[in-house]
């Protein structure tokens, strides 16, 4: 096993990518660190070096163990305490990177940098917020994405809050507005959870709650951020993903269908691929992990190259926008 | 106040249409009426006849009162006694009318049916089914979309065998396979509800239970049910709904760029436009109550006459199929 290059003190810190996790790991998950270092960002890349392979120049601290994309999160951080998820979250707390991205085990991600970071003050539980494409403008932010299948009310308050916060850290939306998700326009649509969550953000100092929104509302979004539990928003991201998916095969399908059909998608691709890569989860960053003591990006797992030189190019631009300060002080109502 | 022409007894019972319910009551919805009529089935409309106006030919069952779409579903069950929706569930109930057809307030709908016609014997709660489109084959069928908001896990899985009785009636799938709605395929995923669910559809005698499905896996299901709460299915189903209207709205938009997208679009139509048939819920004949006892069709509060036409047929289609007492030896475990 081949040392560690070691990270040096004083200098500009690292954003630690955790080189194993994803789909397309460590081949597309290197080559995408590399663009992004290559284009001025500090990275460092964690995992077993043996599985690495070429670290194409970049510095690697090195593990000796990966957890898998399908193993019990919690379990897995418990046990596999030199994995690169684990390592990654250790390099943020101990000041010796910056900020933290994986396209790995979502789960595992959230253990690791929830155990390993902690919470910030106040914060009860961190939740996911993933972008909401609002086409030729700013995307919404949808809050929480998945962190926490079951929620209380006063943690919908908090999503909101720090879901305002990173709207305009990330984005530059000033004064962001807020909606709670629902079945129905009317504060009495809903769970028992929903009709709380409604009451709770109506009366929370500092948001700027437009009510509720439906699904049919979602894109694009009249709010700025749209705030739901983690069972719920998970659904709904990954149905939002599904039928787009589902129109851009069935518009290729027919695209394919003969010579006219074929000359006429020539004639609207240069016009339809802006679109699609507006859409494209690849561009958008990736989900970030908000309530923790540091900037985590949560990349999708089917993440390219491209997907992970955005999420690092994200993490490092949140970090040096204050990310974690501006959440800390959102909670804190200040 | 003109006298209710009779309906006769001993005839073919007709469908009793709202003609008061929906966006464009009573015009497109006694247009539609009168199409399924003229296609031979017996319909008759249900409304105050001085608001309906022509009804082309239509019998009239003649009330006095009409339940808006926003008005709250309990109260205005209980006081509008003489509504155009109370009184269709009475024709109904009094064996007057085969099944009810409404594109009007949904809860008000679903409150008419439930109080009026009552529950099959055996059912905890009615559901509200809908169709799922699978391109070139029949639809799935998501249930609950929206009847109830809180769910136990016994419910869960009375709504998996109304939903495959239903799929087996209305689509001819023979023994539907069923799978819940969750944010993981493992049984762990989930909320304390989907997790308990999942056991119990597991252990159900009868279900062929294929196990979780997420968001990203309805267009197009893998299962013929798809089960889950009426919150997240109707969120669930409103995304749906708004992110294909988002996606035909940005093509046509990129259509009219120029003469050259133009002419494309031209080429294109004649293969998009079937697709876009399958995929409008205008054609699918409207979502149905499943658990009261008799037939009722829920038809979308825009319906155009098409709908209607659409939503008539296939509730009579379904009177025909014997729908109710397949749901009722579906819960029953017959």
């Amino acid at each position: 096993m081949p040392a560690a290059p070691a990270v040096e003190p004083g200098a500009i810190l690292p954003v630690a990518v955790d080189a194993m996790g994803g789909d397309k790991a460590p081949g597309e998950i290197v080559a995408g660190a590399r663009r992004a270092a290559d284009e001025g960002v500090e990275v460092v890349l964690v995992g077993p070096p043996e599985l690495i392979g070429d670290p194409l120049g970049l510095p690697v601290v090195a593990c000796t163990e990966v957890i898998e994309m399908h193993e019990d999160a919690g379990q897995a951080v418990r046990r596999k305490k030199d994995s690169s998820l684990v390592r990654s979250a250790e390099l943020v707390r101990d000041g010796k990177a910056s900020a933290m991205v994986s396209a790995g085990n979502t789960g595992a991600t959230m253990a690791s940098a929830l155990l390993r970071m902690g919470r910030l003050r106040g914060v009860a539980r961190p939740c996911i917020a993933t972008p909401l494409p609002r086409l030729g403008r700013e995307p919404a932010v949808l809050v929480d994405a998945g962190a926490n299948a079951e929620c209380t009310s006063a943690m919908l308050v908090q999503f909101a809050q720090m879901g305002a916060a990173y709207a305009a850290a990330r984005y530059g939306i000033a004064d962001p507005s807020v909606a709670l998700l629902s079945i129905g326009e009317e504060p009495s649509k809903g769970t028992p959870l929903v009709k709380e969550a409604h009451a709770a953000l109506a009366g929370a100092a500092g948001l700027r709650f437009l009510g509720n929104v439906e699904g049919r509302d979602l894109l694009p979004s009249p709010a700025d951020v749209v705030v739901t539990d983690g069972f719920t928003g998970n659904v709904t991201l990954k149905v939002l993903e599904g039928s787009l998916r589902f129109i851009v095969e069935t518009l290729f399908s027919v695209f394919g269908t003969d010579a006219s059909t074929m000359a006429a998608s020539e004639a609207l691709l240069p016009h339809l691929l802006p679109v699609a890569a507006e859409l494209d989860p690849e561009n958008t960053g990736g989900a970030m992990l908000l309530g923790v003591d540091g900037v985590c990006v949560i990349s999708h797992g089917s993440s390219s190259a491209t997907a992970v030189r955005n999420a690092v190019r994200v993490a490092d631009e949140l970090v040096v926008a204050g990310l974690v300060g501006r959440l800390a002080d959102a909670v804190a109502g200040a």
